[in-house]
């Protein structure tokens, strides 16, 4: 089975980004956590990318915040599909975060999700490796419906209890 | 090979999703392109979303502007990854399409690409595609090196006739 | 009398909706209350809409956050008017959520208040149920009355207290 | 049959708003068109507002630019739903009036469509108006389906051309 | 002597107007206070602004937040100058409130200071109303005056101890 | 009677101050127009504010855009009141002109009118002047009332054409 | 050895400088820290800029928020490089600053770094004086090599705890 | 004497840069102008910033669009200082380049002027290297000393022409 990776600018970001790894481990798969600056291991982040495919990664989660430019840095390293989360990590609410991160010039895509969205930014990992992994596509068909239930049940329940009629 | 569809909420981005079109075509990815709307027939857009995987769709790019909720609205009938393309079509630069695609609440994630990014939507999409299809990964990365190459054609040029040294 | 129903795309908003409830209940206006999502309960989302005309409700007011998709996929099966309440609950300040609400497609309004407008959304249902109901519309102008009194006594103790004539 | 209201600001909104004057003669509502502003006519707009009621009216609908005060100036001044359509007139892309127009205080709604959302803006009064004239619900039904209509021969047109399967 | 008035929309706004009474006290300015709302007490708003100027006054400072129209309402009946205040009290950061106050349409001008500028909205009353009384002159100067030595005062402390010199 | 001053940080401005020229002629005040940049003549900026005063002048009219301090630099040399005309000439639609010339720190007022609010800020340095000036004051008025005159002309003649009654 | 100098335009924003002092002390460049506002010390501005080239200084750091015109004012007069520094202190989260002090007019450049920036402001500084200091030169790639080193620690021990694999 | 470098991320990018070779060329820098890209060539960019110090460059002007990652890519490389220009080339009117280039992490700043501005990278840069060489200072301070005088021919010109006193 392919693996995701989650990668992140800082390791400030480590809690913001346990959803992600919640996630992948709710749906069982493999990943690896690691923290690569763009601007200040470079290296790492160009040598990262670059081997990804070799090392068995399918999908890369990238998250920085402010002038996040890690998402675009690994993503021109590789051609696997690279998710980027912006991180809400300045004074500007993350807005800063999301242009950095989802204004990519043609040519060099970065699926970018929601502020913060790190629980998005795995399902959309499983989303991907689910394509070619049929029993991740079960899992993830169950994932949602579950979703839905929970749903479902908070409905009824807020029905009774609030309703005027 | 999974085939790509590209659904656009109104038949005035047709000229902007041309790109798109011809990304895919240069990758040899097969694709259908659709004209539907979530708000004028939503029904479609669920009846589409619900049959896509089925039908061998593997990746679906959707674009909408102004309160663009079309991929949200597939995004939540399929577990298909889903490419959102913001369109600029209101006074406000395609800000409100930006956010209206990206802000997606956890649990159903859109792999948003930048306003009016239609050609990095369908790389995105063949980058996804490309995971269980190595033919396909072979293109992709020609079509990077000849991108790279032109840069550094470019590069030759303008620095032959503009430095001052 | 016609109905009002409150949907809420989250039970998170419960709270940020109460005074939604309390203006419809001091203006003896029947209601219900639902947790319905676009995302994750989306055919709930469209069998609402669809029978909401035939069940006797005249307004339906729908409250989301974030890429706020809620009251466009009610009001894209209804005639009946949707009125939109765009929620603050990311880190951009709601902003997502106006823009998600109010900037809809020709064809297909929703009538949307201020962010987090609970009370608004209320009286704007009076407002429109009232219409066709005189008794409603009598204590709507009473309710006016009272809120201009009140800001007429407050006027006249902070005038006496603080001016330094 | 209660009619409509359109009130612009300023004559130079007049060719924008004719979307509206279009949208309720097909619907076949009955309205007046006036200029009346809330800042060098603000007697005549709270004349109007005072006795619009009386004076037949079911839906008032508002459009004014920058900081656009016209909506709510009416809304202060009567208990009948008031649609807002910001307008694009200033630098601001319409912003200034959108925010100006939908963060109504609490008492006092403005059901605010989309910037320079005419059409829309006389769909939402007719839909309200529709709540008790069964015949108008008629009309309105019929012109979602000849707009659904629309855009599904698109979507077969469009389909058959551009797609590459 | 011309008197100031401070209009508020609502009296939650009280706190942060204190900085604008305390210096029109500094600065011997007799002023009114009062809480008048554009949209709830409209009559109370047109009915202060016409008489503002045969009751002696020389400058309104309305402060409001949100769709922020208090001061164009006043500005809209009477040609005293009026001086707008937008107020943060909602979740945009008091963006909304001073687009509302500060983008006036031509013909009737607001003079805008900062959001939740209650000091200085009074200082520019006080330096409209210094045109046409000397006395009021000269204590607007020595305020600047004292303003600057306390500057002064803290450069010359700041510098010793924190330079590294 | 106090003249007044018109200062354009760029002669790129001085179209779009016209309109302050023809507003000023027409009501009889008399003017200066400067151009003098906070930045690149700054000695002529504190020359000029600071013997404004001594020299005639009323008020101080100060138009820039982007980094807009030229409203500021004046403000900061003398207690005459100083209007702000925030310019569009960057990319940035002025906004980047108003928040420089709005949010002046607590201590040193703008009275900033809208973006390319060259009338207005006019019609306030009038408005401002009249307050010692009873002829102006009357001329002020009639020129209320001819703009008053004009809206109403307006909207009998929309009305009659436009309105489907 | 060239001296750095450390403006704020208001003593309230000492604290959030401390890490440019800090960092120039970690780098042994001399500096000075003054308080000079624009607006309540022009003089004291201008003398500084016009004075600082001959008295030792190589570079000017300068702090300011809301309308933030103190870069400007002290560019305006040296031809010294200016950093200037954003800092939040109003209700719009620095974005006011920002703009104010990074949309300088052609001609008056300002090297404006992160909304509270103060570090990498200090560096900058740093990196134009080393251009002419070699021990400064090593001692600046010293610190960050310490700074990559810190993150690939971090990276290892995180990668060790956090990864699924 | 050090040498400027003009990096542009894209050749369309050419015409707007323009200003900045005129500038240099009229200050006697020598300069290289060259294409490269922080996502398409990657390891040009590292190995231009790795090299430069080396190859004689003492400052690098880095100009890029939309999500301009190229500025902070080059910083990361080198101990040089970096001035960025944001270029407006997508419909978000530079925003996007001004978040990305300037909201740069602690550690690696990055001395961003405004939106497409050239001329003032061009300055800054000469300002920089200006401090370690006499005669380009000598230059510079008459370049500044022309510009003043430009701006006060201007204004006698226009203060003849237009004022009414």
């Amino acid at each position: 089975m392919k693996k995701a990776a989650i990668i992140m600018g800082s390791d400030s970001d480590l809690n913001a980004l346990r959803p992600a790894m919640d996630t992948l481990k709710a749906l069982e798969i493999p990943f690896a956590v690691r923290v690569i600056s763009a601007h200040r291991t470079p290296e790492a982040a160009a040598h990262f990318a670059k081997s990804a495919q070799d090392e068995g990664f399918g999908v890369i989660i990238a998250a920085a915040g402010k002038a996040a430019h890690l998402a675009g840095a690994l993503a021109a390293n590789t051609i696997l599909p690279v998710v980027g989360i912006p991180m809400k990590s300045s004074t500007l609410d993350g807005l800063d975060a999301l242009l950095s991160t989802v204004q990519m010039p043609s040519g060099m895509p970065v699926a970018t999700v929601a502020i913060d969205g790190a629980a998005n930014a795995a399902l959309l990992a499983a989303q991907i490796i689910a394509l070619s992994d049929e029993a991740l596509s079960k899992r993830l068909a169950d994932y949602r419906a579950a979703q839905t239930a929970r749903v479902l049940e908070k409905d009824a329940a807020i029905f009774r209890e609030y309703s005027s009629l």
